[in-house]
């Protein structure tokens, strides 16, 4: 199933821009009269048939509308410190946009050694993995903000930190504490660290805020590991 | 913590190849009397101390063993198709490796696009996440076999297919079987398929051969991706 993106769709009419434009016509083939899937990344499907297949600015007139298409049982926000090697930091994007992320927000702690955050990339690779995965919402790229600006906003009502400072802080296995707290429509943030670890300032700080300190397990996870686990085990508590 | 490999470690002494010893040597610039971290590849960590620094064959003296270092409580034998960009199973055996993994079988199904696959490049990368990730073991890289003669030789206690056909087949979520008989120790294997998914007689040779269709929740996923998302399940159901 081939499905497209558009911004711009209203008035039971759908015009695609001209890159998606172009894949339509050149690499599928479509015409017009052609039917076609169109998400609006805000989480709707839209079934429609084509009606001016311009080059530039395909026209199709909306048949169908399917809400919450391809959506999760959870509203998942990923607090993640970029990697040193930006492809790492793609991956692990990619990979929980196709098993079901809402919000990445790219947190910048005090112990980061890399502190520039460029989204334009990353978005292009949320929405072909949404596309890819089929999914209507594609996850939003937040503006990259400190771990403290991040702990003292965060609104959501789970909230978990995984840290190391082993045997200092005591820290729960991050699936019991989804077992608990992790009913239908639960708001979760999970916060992850860069490679040097939280600061101690930044641990206290959110563990003040609510932050449940939890753990990954015994293995010893690269962060974008370490994050894809925090998603797998979300994904795994509400979907199987 | 830095580690070493070594295949050449007896009588209380081991020896670094040349590329290990100029990485001791001028990378981590050990000198004659330094201590040292080398796993075997087969689970355990020798504690050494350099006797001779030869810049092609450093020598050293064990001091220390540690078997089973950074062992996990199930032995996993993954056998996925090969993808199409290799690049996408590499970054699947990298992070199944950090994650604790002991089999990958690279299995060739009827459907499969990509029917060669190349070792060499896989077991460098498996060596340098277990060396990462702080375990004694290195995941072994099987010859490719065909998905039936895999089915057929296949002499894990419990055995699971992940395979679509929905509505054909019923499948129960990966996490249930392993709730219901993921005990300590178990030997698991865990079939993938290709992109095109298993053919029909793939698929019902695995059922008539003891395999558990299994399914992996409701997100459409990339072979790597459900190929890692069973290795998390398996990490999570033991490890958590």
């Amino acid at each position: 199933m081939e499905v497209f993106f558009s911004r711009d769709i209203r008035f039971g009419r759908c015009t695609l821009d001209e890159g998606e434009s172009a894949h339509c016509l050149r690499v599928m083939r479509h015409r017009q009269g052609d039917e076609i899937f169109v998400i609006d990344g805000e989480g709707t499907l839209y079934t429609c048939r084509i009606e001016d297949a311009s080059p530039h600015a395909v026209e199709a007139v909306v048949l169908k509308e399917e809400p919450d298409w391809g959506a999760h049982p959870y509203f998942l926000q990923m607090a993640v410190c970029p990697t040193k090697n930006s492809d790492r930091y793609e991956w692990f994007a990619e990979k929980a946009t196709e098993l079901g992320l809402d919000v990445i927000v790219p947190v910048i702690g005090e112990r980061s050694e890399r502190r520039v955050f460029k989204p334009e990339r990353l978005e292009r690779i949320l929405l072909s993995a949404s596309k890819q995965s089929l999914k209507g919402a594609v996850p939003f790229v937040a503006a990259p903000v400190s771990v403290k600006d991040f702990i003292l906003s965060c609104d959501a009502s789970l909230k978990m930190i995984c840290c190391c400072f082993e045997g200092e802080t005591p820290r729960r296995p991050v699936s019991d504490v989804l077992r608990e707290s992790g009913t239908p429509g639960t708001s979760i943030a999970i916060l992850i660290g860069p490679e040097g670890d939280f600061s101690r300032q930044e641990a206290a700080l959110a563990l003040e805020n609510g932050f449940v300190p939890v753990h990954l397990g015994p293995s010893r996870l690269r962060t974008e590991t370490a994050a894809l686990t925090a998603v797998e085990a979300v994904y795994l508590h509400y979907c199987l």
